[in-house]
């Protein structure tokens, strides 16, 4: 190891360990912290978070990564950590320190704000704290714009390299164009689903245990992983060996079970991350775009299909032989592939799912780019799921106040999951000409396709981006038409609807 | 405030900021964490804490404290803070930063090597372990020490100011010469106490429902605190808003139920801590000793009294209608006091506990001043028992593994323990005076009694050291008297013995 670089380690490990700390805080305020220790705790995270900023930003590390820039000996993970930092050094050096600092502090408040305010179905609560969030963000995406860049198209960067509202405009316009109207087929076919037993008395500790068991078969390692109940689930990690999965229990029993698979999904992406790549700025998903596309992977490609099913569904409905001892197997699929238009994004079947979606982009644009009035949120979101989707939100908390994500200050975040999706449909249409797909889930072999997309995907952490990981497995571009073919084959068999 | 004083805040509050972190990680390892987890969390563990190094020790820090130990204008709170730090940079500028760092890292993983080996029962497999951890002790004592000061000494003055072995033989030798005699009588009393129902089938959700009732009953604030499950039960807490405690569970109902209320003491006196002290150095109890006189004064003083359980016992009859239908307060009151000198040191009564902590006293003794080889633990530790107690433990993990401390790096931590019950007896003879002590419980009053410790001892946190407190609230200096009359007066009562 070069000198320069050996010194530059030594700063990128003390980023490290204090962005490892920050991800545990964030963790234990989801999953845990009394409720009025917010306060204080904002500013401890505020604190480190001003130390993060110092530790990657300084004068030393600056010179540093000019330095190792220009050397050639670099092997592929340093020059990779190198980018990576130059990259966030770029974005961190053009904000003021106190104002990174404050919306460290703003953030982590808000987002109690937030929760309290879906609690209390109160929009008007989080309205001003909401306000100030977007103010940072714009100025942040201000401060680091070049040559004119706008400032949503900066945001969206950020989670997903290489798109823009360009070509996402056209991504959204295909599904848009493709997909409406064949929802309004499905929804007016004649084929009717029954999902009834899916709702009912379901108790936590069994829906717990078959979520725990799910998790473990599709190959989340409780060895090195966590699950644990928050308001809203989601997956983080400390590193490869401590990725942590939450979720949520409703009356509903789909409803956990396929966020459980869901975030076993994105643990599995986190676990299978090489083991000299962990804790850098290497070591996680390439993207969040590439992270949804393996959670929505396995939860909708694999875990909705009939094969994932058949070697496992009488255990499910040994534990449940009241609800489910008198529904086949092929029942059960068709009902946790029922498509109903609906309010809440999360619990939104696959087909509806790129709708709500596209809600959120179209409204992000407008409070990015027009200056739209937070207090007109309420309003339009509505208004755009009337339109789109044909439901209408009668409260707040079954509408704007549903997703955490803008009172963390994630905006251009949302696309990402329509992209995974589409990513994944890519990823299906190729591995099906490469294994027997649904045979080996047929025979509970999950652990061969999941192998093949750690071997793929998984392991080569930010090494590679996106769409060239989509490129090497696949020998194609990025494509939207695979998802299109997939949902309309997959609904339109089941719907019994021309396509 | 001054410019130098602001300055300094700066630094404080990126050290408190870190060493909040190292705490919430700590707290994670011990309830949470996944197995696998520990090697690279304690790498993260490593650098933070040598980040905290840094903010107390460079040079600017340094500088600042020297100053404003000469500044006139500081406030009670600013002096003691600048005090702290000074004393603790005095503590850590001797040690290398790559041996705190090490022996950090070291520690972190100790605990779990500790946790695996009483598990399995395997004393061998933690010995090279612990050897390690002794050596960095004795190393870091040595660096530490003043005048010839002994190494043990410089341990002890760390948990409790102004304890040294001079002293503490002393007090040691007068529990031996009290208590070992009158354990005697005790044990070979006629009274024969039934405690036969609190063993048990008492489910773990019964247990943690009771333990948290209790918990709330004494004043454990649920707003500001959290309650989970670890092996070795313990209080944490990351500010005076956000405050854990932890406990264990097993067949016997007793040793959840007292161990709540135990730790439930701890985390009241944190939760007590003035807003303005808290995420400062001195915003944590005044001492190791004080903090388990608090402690053991609710888990025994107020907890294994008739009073306290007058108005809630019908409620526990009510919860194991089983189990204690037929047992009346009276029998309750009398099998949660019955002596029974055991091996396991957290189950053990009120009065045996002090001999518990009397052998590890002798035990460190040896181990840090004459250089007593590690592997020659267990039979020592088995001897011990058996002549002061009359028990001989049959495996390590009854013995020598029992407690986390020494995988911890804590010595000369265990005396507190038996300094705490002590300073508690103290305290209650002069609350005695001030109060209708035994008609507040009886009324279901415990508020009183714990407003009384806040006012008086928790709010000040480190301003006074514990003899000082002692002093304030009693009006006379730390005296060992008290707590033999306690438990002579109570035991004596109780068995039937002339003390």
């Amino acid at each position: 190891m070069s000198k320069a670089y050996e010194e530059f380690k030594t700063y990128l490990d003390r980023a490290m360990a204090l962005k490892t700390a920050m991800t545990l805080f964030e963790w234990d305020n989801e999953t845990l912290a009394p409720k009025e220790a917010g306060e204080l705790t904002s500013n401890v995270i505020g604190t480190l978070s001003g130390e993060y900023f110092q530790a990657i930003t300084n004068d030393r590390m600056k010179a540093l990564v000019k330095e190792l820039q220009a050397e050639q000996g670099l092997d592929e993970v340093q020059a990779a950590n190198v980018r990576e930092v130059a990259d966030e050094l770029e974005q961190l050096d053009c904000i003021p320190r106190n104002e990174y600092e404050d919306n460290a502090r703003l953030v982590a408040k808000s987002t109690a704000v937030w929760s309290k305010a879906k609690k209390d179905n109160d929009f008007d609560s989080f309205a001003p704290t909401l306000k100030k969030v977007i103010e940072y963000q714009k100025k942040f995406a201000g401060y680091r714009a070049k040559d004119g860049q706008k400032l949503y198209d900066v945001m969206l960067d950020t989670y997903e390299k290489g798109f823009n509202m360009e070509n996402l405009d056209r991504f959204f316009g295909i599904l848009k164009e493709e997909l409406v109207p064949f929802l309004k087929q499905v929804t007016e076919s004649k084929k009717k689903i029954d999902d009834g037993f899916l709702t009912g008395d379901y108790p936590e500790e069994k829906q717990e245990k078959l979520g725990r068991f799910l998790a473990g078969y599709v190959g989340f390692d409780f060895d090195k992983g966590v699950m644990a109940v928050s308001a809203h689930p989601f997956t983080t990690n400390l590193h490869n060996k401590d990725v942590r999965i939450t979720t949520h229990y409703t009356d509903r029993v789909d409803s956990s079970l396929f966020s459980v698979i869901h975030e076993a999904g994105h643990g599995i992406y986190e676990l299978g991350i090489r083991d000299d790549l962990t804790l850098t700025p290497v070591g996680q998903g390439a993207s969040m775009g590439m992270h949804e596309s393996q959670s929505r992977f396995f939860e909708n490609i694999i875990g909705r299909s009939p094969a994932f099913w058949a070697p496992i569904y009488g255990k499910v409905q040994e534990m449940f032989p009241d609800q489910m001892g008198n529904v086949d197997l092929d029942q059960f699929v068709e009902a946790v592939n029922k498509v109903e238009p609906g309010l809440i994004r999360t619990e939104a079947d696959e087909l509806t799912y790129s709708l709500h979606v596209l809600i959120r982009y179209e409204i992000e644009k407008q409070l990015i780019e027009e200056d739209l009035d937070v207090e007109k949120l309420p309003q339009l979101w509505a208004d755009k799921y009337e339109e789109y989707l044909g439901v209408r939100p009668e409260n707040p908390a079954q509408g704007v106040l549903q997703d955490i994500h803008w009172s963390q200050g994630s905006f251009g975040y949302f696309p990402s999951y329509a992209l995974g999706s589409a990513f994944g449909a890519q990823l299906y249409y190729h591995m099906k000409q490469e294994m027997d797909f649904e045979g080996l889930l047929e025979q509970g072999k999950v652990d061969v396709i999941r192998e093949y997309l750690r071997e793929n995907i998984h392991q080569y952490g930010k090494l590679k981006d996106s769409r060239t990981i989509l490129k090497d497995v696949t020998g194609e571009d990025f494509d939207p038409k695979y998802y299109v073919r997939y949902l309309k084959e997959k609904y339109g068999k089941l719907y019994e609807v021309e396509a």
